[in-house]
């Protein structure tokens, strides 16, 4: 590819995006966008004032503005914290190449250019003449491309520190701030030993009240995801048999199952004891409905605690001697919770996740099809010596077209198909959370990217050019050709990021399928419905793709700096762009508690890594070995700055502090807070109404599907992410507000700010 | 090396073992060696009847006949469950090498015999003649070699799952059985918070006071290595003040701290009020004293709980926000502990940890010289070219003895600097117990020989055979080469076999260094001490010799089976050699509780995939595509065995289980011998007294080192090892008996079973 070709991507990029930002600042002031363009403040209960006047029909930079002068916390209070980790990763990007722009423009880019190395070369573009192929072999500069890499590693790793002191205190700050969070006093116990005698509800209680007496509250059994609604349905029959016989006048047995919660029974409270208050009368119909319920159990329960400190030791102790029983961990969130998973034998979790690994594998492989074909099409040039047909194609601006525009857009077309099929596959392994499957998708989503989008195209890319005559005559070789080759692909990487990254961008923005689909319902259909339910912000494409995008930067920046412009656009449009998403569009249901930006500086680091290896490979090939040797101390020093950062950092970020736990334990006991928020807790974790909730969504989902109607281009949001709740209890950490069948006053207030 | 050549090494190596067998067998039986050969049963009390007769100075084989004898019970009690387990490998490497010797010897050897595929080639020996590498290219006989293959890897994995199951089972008996051990109430605090305001000791006490008042009991903070001896004659100095001033009457301020217990002041207890039951007037003398301690404390110490749960409890959490502060873990035995790393400050391990890995790095790098060397001696024919000089050893049987028996000797003795070395580096390592040091350093080890003893020999051989024709002109070579190499070896593993493996049994059942050094002592210099001392059993030398040849046996047995006799016999000498030294030579001072089992299982699981890949690619170099298919699923199903068997069992050998601790808590209450375990606690754990007698020792081996006596061989234990403790306490599992500085009465007929 040759300048051409990158002013036409460029130029056709720019148009789009310009094109879209524009739209969008219109239709986002339309009244029958609000819900496409405002999900999250609707949810939250703010409305807009809407005239019909001229202004409506303006493009206006308004909403950048907006964007730009909200604060932290602001997007802390729409967007929780795992919104402003994600913005400071952009932040660090930012500042990171805003650096490494300064550094490689002004010093690395004219001595490329005037390096006179590849004045004998013939094939060699004008885009060739900008990356270090140009350097001379032997030549003295090499040294300031040395220098170079060593301030932008330097100023990463200064940066990189910093932020994770900061995010590591924000994590800390996190428990703090949401004090009554019942997953604090909940631990997950799965794996329940199988008995004949007894149901694993009351081989649960039996275990805790005999190991944990003093500290243990209650439990809840989790049932199979399938039977819930079998089981509510019998719950009314039940109904029907007490109201018919009359209520014996002895007190519950158990204080903690309510009985106006009558048609819960058997789901709060010591499980197993649920259906006692019913008279003798019904004794027969009780013991048919206990045995109905027993065959519905999972061999996994939530086990409440009195304190949070009771449930950390609980969760972080091995219960038995056989490592596949009693296996405790600490709860998820209430609506973090995936049912769905919690049902998956504990023992056979790990065939899952070796199968997962093994589609996983298998899927990387079949994928280089598609990436050896863009990369047919960038080299267009090559192949018409083997496919004579491709000569027609003569004229020149068709030329520009494939070689620029078409490929990366052709490969991201096919890599949308990526995050869904990783969010199946983390689904498939048997997380429990919501948020930590989201966390496992997005690590393998990355590792995708980096192996399919950046090696792969790197070496077909360099397969093509040769046609066969790719041959590596020693071990040697092997280590220099990705040295050789990675500058190379650095045009087409340039387009990549401009596709990708720019029009992503103002796709992200314009929101194009809900827009659509709200306009087929409300304009063409005349439904009275919604077509759209807020979503939560898909972190493992986002995450994925500001970190590829990272990768990029730090291998190019010495290798070919122009690419370092194209990114800083980007990163400073997504800063606003994804702030704006954020405060209006995405709505929070779970949070990681910003266990994200592990994995960017995971990436981070590594991306540093392989840039000082590649450098000081092709500072050797260069002649320039004193170079190349002041290469590896850097090396050495950046994975010791790694070791330091996972001692330092990485615990605080897989436990919860003890210290903490007992502190926050005294303050809510001196206060009279704690046995309010404990006797809460089963409430909260009641499988019956979130799956309840979960279920009339997916009814309603079903009845979509069958009207034909195209849905939500992130399908990789499984169906019961859909679900509409109310955000300001998740973003405060309260407990969940109760549906509408629970019968207790004091939380009427919030079911009419429900419904 | 040819058969003739062998056939010298393996002469040579049956004469010196048969001799040394038959001398032992004599030499055991004279009263001056009685320390040398049964250190174990005199620490042990059990004395021999030694009368002058004809007997004693016949050759006998009575000693394997009590070593064949023995039950594991009786192993167990001498030498405790890493002796078991240790010979529990020996016997898994038998059984599977008896099932892998009739397999191979009986179908392939024969195969490889008349396959022909080297009729053509010149050099070939008739050892080559036996390998894999006479086979014709797509012979259809290859079959069997892979079904050999299959039966081997089968019966390997069946025989591991057993032997898994039945250690771990072992070591959940272990905590059973040894009920009172210490350890079990005690947990090591690193990374103690400094404080200007108050002495390490205070914020120990503090902190757990604060978190942890219910089950919190003591503490004892860890006193600087060095500082040790002067805190004593502080001490002394202090009980001469205390004498010259009255008493108070008042009570002691602290129970626990005994004050007939005088000169222990400020070690048992709660630390920091020690000396607060001396009078006023010596007021300004307890400052000093305290403050001298003071300046004497690390930042670490031993806390005592009031059961097994609560200090598994605490153990397994994460105290502080700040991972580097309040670390907790399990403390070892009394006599597993390493003071000296307990001093190390916590964040400087990782440093210290990182150190440790680039100086093994390096020094496996510099080991290649000696490698390479003791190749050049094996294939001294090829060098004939390169050194003329070499030409005039042109002696028949020099030939044969240079290249059969040297090469495996000289490899042999530069390979005993190895686990010294690697011992240091666990210790730098920072490591706070020594059966951990000992354990880590066997991994070290393990590593070190699996790459230069195997891979870096089948290499340098190599490299010499064709003195740089060596050139790998494709990735596909660099593969292919492992496998075209390995069978080439055979020969040379095979003497390695006889004189590292065979003699080296004799010089451990012989004992030369003490042997001589305790006849110099007695009868050259006429000295009253001993020069031996009992020593412990060199696990990370011997557990890694065994696991070496069973990564030799599974390699080569379909490749070259003629090694597998070899092996066979190795092994089963080695289970009587070891069963009877552990029985009578070494005394047990600490365990690991059968951890080497897991370095065992992996070390297994890498030598069979390690087969199954290197099979692999042979089949498909010689042609046969559907033998080397073949050998996929196993290796998938090897691999899958594995992460099988880290789920099962491996946890049990990470933790300890609540429910085991909780049970034995109530029993112990039950019977009422709680209190009394709990208040023997802060005795057991007295560094004073410990590193009194580590400190006497090492006086006692300076003053050796000064009289010029020759060293026991094994330099790898470190001085503080060669100490004289009573092996049933430690075997027992109960409190290490006190010194004679404890005035409690109840003590005293242990202290006399000592002196």
């Amino acid at each position: 590819m040759d300048i051409p070709a990158l002013l036409t991507s460029a130029g056709m990029n720019i148009g789009i995006s310009v094109g879209m930002f524009s739209l969008y600042s219109i239709l986002r002031k339309q009244p029958l966008n609000v819900k496409v363009y405002f999900g999250q403040r609707i949810a939250q209960g703010r409305t807009r004032n809407e005239n019909l006047c001229f202004e409506r029909f303006v493009p206006s930079a308004s909403w950048i503005l907006k964007a730009w002068e909200a604060t932290e916390e602001d997007i802390f209070a729409c967007g929780g914290i795992d919104a402003v980790v994600f913005l400071r990763i952009i932040v660090f990007s930012i500042r990171i190449f805003a650096i490494a722009t300064i550094v490689c423009t002004s010093f690395v880019l004219p001595l490329n250019y005037f390096g006179e190395g590849m004045e004998g070369v013939e094939d060699s573009t004008a885009m060739d003449l900008l990356t270090i192929g140009n350097v001379r072999e032997g030549s003295r500069w090499l040294w300031a491309h040395c220098l170079s890499l060593y301030v932008v590693s330097a100023s990463a790793c200064t940066l990189l520190y910093y932020e994770y002191e900061n995010i590591a205190g924000m994590r800390m700050e996190q428990v703090q701030r949401f004090p009554t969070k019942p997953s604090h006093f909940t631990v997950v116990v799965r794996g329940v030993p199988w008995s004949s005698v007894e149901s694993y509800s009351e081989s649960v209680g039996k275990f805790f009240s005999n190991y944990y007496a003093s500290s243990y509250l209650s439990h809840q059994i989790v049932y199979r995801f399938g039977a819930v609604q079998q089981i509510m349905e019998d719950a009314e029959k039940m109904y029907k048999v007490m109201t018919t016989v009359p209520v014996m006048a002895a007190a519950p047995v158990d204080q903690c199952c309510d009985t106006s919660v009558d048609h819960r029974c058997g789901l709060c409270g010591t499980g197993s004891n649920s259906v006692k208050m019913i008279g003798a009368g019904s004794e027969l119909a009780r013991r048919n409905v206990d045995d109905e319920l027993r065959e519905k159990e999972c061999e996994a329960a939530l086990v409440f605690f009195r304190s949070r400190f009771d449930a950390l030791l609980v969760s972080q102790t091995i219960q038995s001697a056989d490592p596949m029983l009693w296996v405790t961990e600490l709860a998820p969130e209430p609506l973090d919770v995936f049912w769905q998973n919690l049902c998956v034998p504990y023992n056979l979790l790990w065939i899952r996740k070796i199968s997962v690994f093994i589609a996983s594998v298998v899927f990387s492989v079949l994928f280089l099809l598609p990436t050896t074909f863009v990369q047919g099409l960038t080299k267009i040039q090559y192949l018409q010596n083997a496919f004579p047909i491709l000569r027609r194609v003569s004229d020149r601006s068709y030329i520009n077209l494939i070689t620029g525009y078409l490929p990366s857009l052709v490969l991201t077309v096919f890599l949308t198909i990526v995050p869904p099929l990783m969010m199946l596959f983390s689904t498939l392994e048997g997380r429990v959370s919501r948020s930590t499957r989201k966390r496992s998708a997005c690590v393998k989503v990355l590792i995708f990217m980096f192996w399919n989008v950046y090696f792969s195209n790197i070496l077909s890319g360099s397969w093509i050019e040769r046609m066969g005559k790719l041959t590596v005559t020693s071990p040697k070789d092997l280590a220099t050709l990705l040295a050789e080759l990675i500058p190379r692909q650095a045009s087409f990487f340039m387009t990549y990021v401009m596709t990708s990254g720019w029009s992503g961008l103002s796709f992200e923005l314009l929101q194009p399928v809900p827009l659509l689909g709200n306009w087929l319902f409300k304009c063409v259909l005349m439904r009275e419905d919604d077509f759209i339910r807020p979503v939560t912000f898909a972190f493992h494409t986002e995450v994925t793709r500001v970190l590829l995008f990272g990768l990029l930067g730090f291998t190019f920046c010495i290798l070919a700096p122009l690419i370092l412009p194209f990114l800083l656009i980007y990163f400073c449009f997504a800063f606003l762009v994804y702030r704006n998403q954020i405060m209006n569009v995405y709505f929070v249901k779970y949070q990681t508690d910003g266990s994200y930006w592990t994995l960017a500086h995971n990436a981070t680091i590594f991306s540093l890594i392989l840039t000082q290896v590649v450098a000081g490979i092709l500072f050797g090939m260069k002649k320039s070995s004193s170079a190349s040797t002041a290469t590896i101390p850097l090396i050495v020093c950046t994975a010791l700055f790694n070791v330091f950062c996972k001692n330092r950092f990485l615990p605080l970020f897989r436990n919860r502090a003890a210290q903490d736990a007992i502190d926050m334990d005294r303050h809510d006991e001196r206060l009279g807070k704690l046995q309010e928020i404990v006797e809460n807790l089963p409430k909260a974790y009641n499988q019956f109404e979130l799956c309840g909730d979960e279920m009339q969504v997916t009814t309603k989902q079903e009845e979509d599907a069958h009207s034909d109607k195209p849905k939500k281009s992130t399908s990789s949001e499984s169906l019961e992410d859909l679900e509409i709740v109310n955000p300001e209890n998740l973003i405060t950490g309260d407990l969940p507000s109760p549906s509408a069948s629970s019968s207790q006053l004091e939380h009427e207030d919030k079911i009419v700010s429900i419904n």
